[in-house]
């Protein structure tokens, strides 16, 4: 395999295989893509494929405008969500879509995931918010292209940078995560559905429970990623 | 082992290991069948036998009035079940029948499993049904036969097509699954098992949680099973 | 190790091993026993000795009044109960005690267990018994020989057959199972807790879940028990 | 790998890779400490470095005002409350704090985890303290430090003993357990995760459910923990 994208597709690569390792995914209900800015491309799963017989070689590379750039088998069908939100974000280098347990259980209750507790406020200072479903026409239109364009909307409504929240559930739909890489998709993937099982949890136990405090949202939001920040090396 | 029904055992005993493999049963808590249906014989698992030791060799093959074709074991006490299936539905290539832990619970809280998310779209646009438990007189009589009569009765009653929606729940008992072979009959035993434990911790989530919206229905559907479907390879 | 006990030993190891091997402890919260009615003896695992360095030697040999015959460890803390069982029941060769996580909760809830479903009837006819937590006074004094006290109690009170009902909750504490040997003790302690866990969830889907009708817990049960048993080889 | 500090190292490291074993975090969500009393330092885990690739060299060896005295890494964040407790309970040889799953959503619903059984009594006589979050100058403030203080105050205000309540849940954060060493807090909390997974359990089944009586708290607690115990070797 000699390709000036061989690196993009191990990365795209790897972090596939990793939400197959950590549970979030059965068979093909997920796909990452990893972005490389100076060519304005993304290497991303192809569709329909198993985790267990995916192959670096299979990774397909593809522009913002979802025309395949290199590759031999079709780019996953959510591709177009995927280039949309690369387009408009410029931040981000990966972004990942999943059907994960506890996070398409909150976005089929189309509810937001209130932020009870510094698991969440580690990560983020924010309710994670779910987008209602789309207007008709716009499923039946270009349906791939418009769950980018709803994310997006939902962000401006609520007046949320995609820098620091970095995930969405789709109402009926499941979780899109995305961050610097597509490692960091990944893994603020995984830390939603952690979240989502906590605040369901919390829920049973305590239906009236209260969102967390606001000095405890700042702190510990700040002590990860403040301009003081002192966790991690 | 050499016996006509070489492949056919191994496509059977493939298909069975892998419900053990997908944590969908406990001991011998379920079975697998596979056709053939130009010798209009089945190949299934025989009864009472655990996963950690079921060979190929185990399998048996009977027909579809469950005479016993070949094999030296008895065949599972469910496969009167399997071979109705068989002859009515002349479609169907593989019987998956489990105990799984969230099908089982809704199958005995006898309520149907509402159409929440596009998971369940993907697969089928209907809610998954649950078919009611069967008269006195049936139980008492040929029981098992009788259990495929209640699945084609449910499908008629409800206007089902055995070709579109290829599981249901049986009251009090638990899932059926099938497919053109038996390896999709264990896949849609899985995405009944997801689809069922979703539906459940949505419920818990938000008790007035929608059904999701027709066009939602109609675009997952169709674009993964659709003429113009543009996923998978 | 030469001992007359030695394969009453390896029974018993096995059988505890297997206990972990199927999720039903951690550390050292269970224990299982196999006994030898022709010696009047029973081996059964010694008292706070982890599964990961549990060795066959170690497991201790005890007569029905709770004397170390052979051995060089304490006996489980439970041993009281489990030699009052095998003096009081001569047809059972194997008792197991855990922690389980579902049956413990059915327990500390002071509940039995509905018969929802077939799984259930597959193997009893009854609701699964939760004993009350015992009086005051039985507490304080012989509190685990008065534990078979409460167990044997409950059965007579509510004319249950413990060749046919294999299995208990004690109030506040947790399960208790038994059966013609070690490994049947411990296959029945993983079905009460999957029976555990699938009632809990049924009545979570629906509050109001009908017991399973009678005619399908006799249909269940006989053909697996009754005289024209026709389930396993 | 010259230290004086090598085998306290070793003890935090083990301690540290048990914690991930047992499935109490994800990523860097916990940390363990273990102490040395002759040297007035600390062991603990590094901030922000990954279960997968932590080695007993990157412990770093602190003393209980926090400085660093051995090491070439940042130490956790959670630093100032491990030198809290080591400063004030000089009992205890090891501190463990994580987001285990069941501990912070009771954490989160702010509740106490009420006593329901002799799972729980086995280990403690007491329902396990939630303190509730801290007030916004203390958030503000030193933090960490003032999350030892905020555990000392619910311990004062509610009469209990450290040696004998090893565990507690910060309010909307999560759990903190000690022990004699670095291994038994981390004991302690597997023990209070499995505890606050069986209380979320009884009160699905029964939102009534009683507490433990005193006669079993009790007996449960003496024979484990009592002068007479009789659990053990």
């Amino acid at each position: 395999m000699s390709s000036k994208y061989k690196s993009l597709k191990e990365e795209c690569y790897e972090a596939n295989m990793e939400l197959n390792a950590l549970g979030l995914v059965i068979y093909t209900f997920g796909n990452v893509s990893a972005v490389d800015r100076d060519n304005a491309v993304f290497a991303i799963k192809p569709s329909g494929v198993p985790y267990e017989t995916l192959k670096p070689a299979d990774i397909v590379i593809v522009d913002y405008d979802n025309n395949v750039v290199e590759g031999n088998l079709r780019p996953s069908s959510d591709t177009k969500t995927h280039g949309y939100l690369y387009k408009k974000w410029e931040n981000i280098g990966g972004v990942a879509h999943t059907h994960a347990m506890y996070s398409v259980s909150w976005a089929q209750a189309q509810r937001d995931i209130p932020i009870f507790g510094t698991t969440h406020a580690d990560h983020l200072t924010q309710d994670i918010p779910c987008a209602p479903p789309m207007a008709d026409e716009l499923i039946e239109g270009n349906y791939e292209h418009n769950t980018g364009i709803q994310i997006l909307d939902c962000f401006k409504e609520r007046n949320l940078d995609y820098n620091e929240v970095e995930m969405i559930l789709i109402g009926n739909h499941g979780p899109f995560a995305w961050g610097k890489n597509a490692a960091k998709a990944v893994y603020n993937t995984k830390v939603l559905e952690t979240v989502a099982q906590m605040a369901y949890l919390t829920l049973q136990i305590n239906p009236q429970a209260p969102r967390l405090k606001d000095s405890l949202i700042k702190k510990h939001y700040e002590r990860k990623h403040g301009k003081n920040a002192y966790y991690g090396q």
